[in-house]
């Protein structure tokens, strides 16, 4: 029978690899010029070629299986990965970036993630410089590993309810950590489960308030949150310390190679030295409460999470849609109905179909726009941080919460409406979108929940729009409050937004600025309770994320060095289309704010179908542009190559452990059931 | 340790047990009256009952561990589960429902399951009387477990490009099943890769044609696809028989207890008998084909489907908000924060917040709306078979195509806003969101694609308006023709859907007559290409579908047994909820087709937030009511007695098989590593 399988070539219709080379033959696209304009300046592909094949050859990371392994081997695998990939640091001398490259080509949540970001921003950021000394070298070598233990099993995004404590004692000059409840314990903490032996703990600095008489047992008063830094494990034995419970919280939607753990303490006491004291410390011989510094360098590391992750959300967008594209322009269903002889026509490419194109063809769209904005993020977060102004920071924190959002909603549904576009096989693990989809829907909740922390970019808004109200037109200096000058000077604009692209970006300015009025209106004027207004406010957010979308789409391809006219021309139509598509999909808003008028956007679907027709041509190579390699996709479906059935029965028939044992299906006896299962587990074990 | 671990409780504002008491002490909503209207006559609940203790008893049952399985240990719990549900069945004398509701409760995809459905529904209505006394009664009794193998690699809803071929060889009066192309390899097969012994194959039948010299190679034509019943495995080894290669297609995003399958055949020879013959059948004295019936059957059986998957998805809706509604009423985050004293007030309850309330009430409003539907395409049904006549085939055929679209579309969708309304805790395997949601999101996509099959309901739709163009007053009879004669009669009605439900109804038919008359003049009258219409043609079925699902949810409050005044006033509200929801999310269209007027449009979403600020008090009574039980929902966050946080704590600390075992961190010595990782392992085997 090997023979007869090895014999089998798909059928002449289904030759995935002549459909994708004959896509790429008839779109005159300049692939090597696009992916120079998307990613010229970083080094990014240079980095790329250089570090891949490294990565490939290492057994460790080949990834073929891993959707096979328990969660325990599943977490055991996620272990061996971060340690070669360490060690591989010091074997090759890779710096950070390169590293960075590597863990997003083995692409898996690792146990050192969190002690490599988190815990040492942690010690770099709240450290004294005794502390550093002390700690910052062992964990920068991984001599050390560390979690940050913040979140606790009843307190996520309200740091302020935490309920771990820790109380000083001046007698021994410690502090005594404390969980009071079971909800006190520390909870979702990566990495803290099974790998870390150390870990910086957020609890609330509890300092004993004088009484009248010395017999009384002190009162305790709360300075708020602080962090400690704490070793958990015996470096030896790697048991956690007497004092201290500790565990991995148990499987979860995604992250399966990451240990999750939970950490408890029964009155463990620390020395004066754990609390990091940079921005503030307990006197060790007053037990006064000294704050050294304000706060901002705290604030300032949410703010980079949240354009971390913007930044990094293009590339999964860009991800999904190579698979995508790739994979229905193979694909074949169903002859034309309106052939003449529809039995003897070939069937049509499903990315021909508008109801494919409408599902892939603006997710395409929004990864470029979401590159874009990730660029002008990251550069807003470096002058902010460099100007470090209130001005400024107060416009990076605002503006990164509405786009963190914005952007991960908007990826983590078009993640899921591109597997759905891919039928059948986008179910399966083979479509390369599991492991994928499922890690990355942690984001619309991790570093501020996608619906609260829309709240605090419209608070930025209403407060412009406050100070606005209240200022000559020489005091107007950026351009947001340009931006809502100009809606109060002008109310009933209605932009031609079929002819004029710029015309396009200020139509999403207009319905931004009369949002925020009419919140500001209701906040501020008529004094509704905040908490009456959230959903309103939401759509504030929202809509200004998209305001700033659009206008750094446009601003890209309109500055900077010129695109020769195919590329720009193709670039400019998928502007149009990631601008029109949400305008579509708001229309309502842009009418009732005449941003746009209601003919105008009634013959949105139709243009926006024009322009889809006219992308879909280019549109592998629009995703081959990205760079985006086969071992990163790990993919059937959306491979370079287009071999799309030989690797799907490549990886079922040659690949699959399951297929390595065989089981008795009877049902009826069951002793004779149970004796060939035993024989049938006895099998398995040797083959897998 | 274990002493301080037990003593803890959460603390006193995580009390979950005491906030559902709350809840349920401040609802006056009579929560058995309502079990009653929801499920009062099927008798489904006094099952439940009945069969729950049962099933929660038997080991193999309990679901705990599922999720730390091994792909091929998840397969091998699936199949045990499946035989002693088989067993229980001989044990208890069960009838078909009562092992449906076990089958439910147990909530996972088991090997027998197409055998249970699709092979013994094609036996049925496929074979012909000797062929039933052959095969049934042992396939019934699973002495033979049987799959059916449609779908190939390369096709999937279009069966007409199935590649397997069954030739006639009138020589030896056999069928040679043959696989010329990797393509042509059966696929997704449920229970063919590990589990069946016979299959039902569905290929096309080639019969020779004769031509002029005995001595040339006969050429073959194609009868199009025919069903052939093939043993494939051994019964006392369970190998594959010579000539077939069969296994199964490896890890999908759900269905981890499922062998969906793979077959292909190298000229395998099967017996006359093998091809099902009831409706046509090969001569095999003349070679013939002859044709005995008409396919309204196999196009019953497709349409039967949908139905079901249409009924059971209000379960799966009721069950993700009961899981909800429950934990969001007892999470609490962030103090109000124009409280007077915001540091001394208690957080508030999630669920108190719009934000959190218009993610998951209108989804409560919807699993009521798709529970009357459910049950009034079940009665379309019911009548469309007994009637049988094509005006009642094609109405339920084309409406359950619709609403299949709709209805998966809204609740895949619906489950995953559920589970981000959790926040952190709702990426947790313990938010009983995983496996469930996982093994859903193959709805969309199964029994016709749901952007594909939306096309029958626009083609139905289209043909009856060319009917009623075509009508007199008299020849109109069914309901959509009426209203669809009525929109012709009254183009701009501007209905008052503030503050009358019928209006609601109506606006509703109005916008789909309208659309639908749009359509019709695209296609019938403009005569343009269907293709270029699929995106129109999917919102037109999705308005169908919308204005069903409205139509039955107030049919089903104003008919039938009379609801005491606070249940039906709540009802009503839920309606107004879930349609007033709907058409704002798709308020351009009520616009456009003057069904409603602008400003009633724009005044949407203040109504629907006072009637979720109405409907939350009675949010737990109102899920209580399903009647769910915590069996079934596995979830710490859902549980009836709300204590989430002590289970989560449990689950964690006490059942994880991770934290049974220990690792080694450190990085830098590779054979240290390495020996102490294989003691691990050893370790671990023993514990697991």
């Amino acid at each position: 029978m090997a023979d007869f399988v090895n014999s089998l070539l798909p059928s002449p219709l289904c030759d995935g690899a002549a459909a994708l080379a004959s896509e790429r033959g008839r779109s005159k696209l300049p692939e090597e010029e696009l992916a120079c304009h998307l990613f010229g300046e970083s080094g990014r592909l240079e980095r790329q070629e250089r570090v891949l094949p490294v990565v490939m050859r290492e057994p460790l990371f080949v990834k073929g299986n891993q959707m096979n392994l328990s969660r325990p081997d599943r977490y055991q695998l996620g272990l061996r990965r971060a340690k070669r990939l360490r060690q591989l640091v010091d074997e090759l001398g890779w710096d950070e970036e390169d590293y960075g490259v590597a863990r997003y080509l083995v692409d898996d949540m690792l146990p050192y993630d969190l002690h490599l970001s988190m815990f040492l921003t942690t010690l770099r950021q709240q450290a004294s410089d005794e502390q550093q000394a002390q700690w910052l070298r062992p964990a920068e070598q991984c001599r050390i590993i560390g979690a940050y233990a913040q979140t606790e099993l009843g307190h996520g995004s309200n740091v302020q309810g935490i309920e771990t404590v820790a109380m000083w004692d001046p007698s021994t000059r410690e502090f005594i950590l404390h969980s009071p409840y079971v909800t006190a314990s520390k909870w979702w903490i990566g990495g803290l489960g099974r790998t870390a032996n150390h870990a910086a703990v957020v609890a609330q600095l509890l300092l004993p308030r004088l009484t009248g008489s010395p017999t009384t047992k002190p009162k305790y008063v709360s300075h708020g949150c602080h962090v400690f830094v704490v070793q958990i494990r015996d470096l030896q034995t790697h048991r956690p310390l007497k004092g201290i419970v500790i565990g991995d919280i148990g499987p979860k939607l995604g992250y399966a190679s990451m240990d999750n753990g939970y950490m408890l303490f029964d009155h463990y006491r620390v020395p004066h030295s754990a609390m990091l004291s940079r921005l503030s410390r307990v006197n060790p011989e007053t037990g006064d409460y000294e704050k050294a510094a304000n706060n901002a360098l705290v604030y300032g590391s949410l703010t980079y999470a949240r354009t971390h992750i913007i930044r990094g959300t293009s590339l999964v967008l860009a991800r999904a849609v190579t698979i995508a594209v790739r994979y229905t322009a193979i694909r074949r269903q169903f002859p034309d109905r309106d052939a003449i002889d529809p039995r003897s026509e070939p069937e049509v490419v499903v990315l021909d179909y508008p109801t494919v194109q409408i599902r892939v063809l603006p997710m395409l769209a929004a990864a470029f726009a979401v590159h874009y904005t990730g660029k002008a993020m990251h550069d807003l977060y470096s002058r902010a941080t460099n100007d470090a102004s209130n001005a400024a920071l107060a416009n990076v924190h605002g503006t990164s919460s509405g786009l963190k959002s914005y952007c991960t909603e908007l990826t983590a549904g078009g993640l899921e409406t591109c597997r759905r576009a891919m039928g059948g096989h986008g179910f399966s693990a083979d479509s390369g979108f599991v492991q994928f989809e499922n890690d990355f829907l942690s984001k619309p909740t991790v570093e501020g929940d996608n619906w609260m922390i829309t709240q605090q970019a419209s608070a930025y808004l209403i407060k412009k729009a406050t100070n606005v109200l209240g200022a000559s037109n020489e005091q107007i200096q950026d351009s947001l409050s340009r931006s809502l000058k100009s809606f109060l000077l002008n109310k009933t604009p209605l932009f031609e937004v079929n002819h004029d692209d710029h015309a396009i970006v200020a139509a999403f300015h207009h319905r931004t600025s009369f949002l925020t009025f009419q919140a500001h209106e209701q906040r501020v004027v008529k004094k509704r309770r905040w908490n009456t207004l959230l959903i309103q406010l939401h759509k504030l957010s929202n809509a200004y994320s998209q305001a700033m979308l659009v206008e750094n789409f446009y601003s890209a391809l309109h500055s900077g060095n010129a695109l020769t006219p195919p590329l720009g021309d193709n670039l400019r139509k998928l502007f149009r289309l990631f601008s029109l598509y949400i305008m579509d999909q708001n229309a309502l808003e842009f009418v009732t704010s005449s941003a746009v008028s209601f003919e105008q956007v009634s013959a949105l679907p139709d243009t926006i179908q024009s322009l889809m027709a006219e992308i879909r041509v280019h549109a592998v190579t629009l995703v081959d542009a990205w760079k985006i390699p086969d071992y990163l996709l790990n993919s059937c479906l959306g491979r370079h190559d287009g071999k799309v059935y030989e690797h799907l029965f490549d990886r079922a028939h040659r690949q699959n452990p399951l297929n390595g044992v065989t089981f008795n299906p009877n049902y009826w006896d069951h002793e004779i059931v149970k004796a060939q299962e035993e024989e049938v587990c006895q099998e398995r074990s040797g083959k897998l």
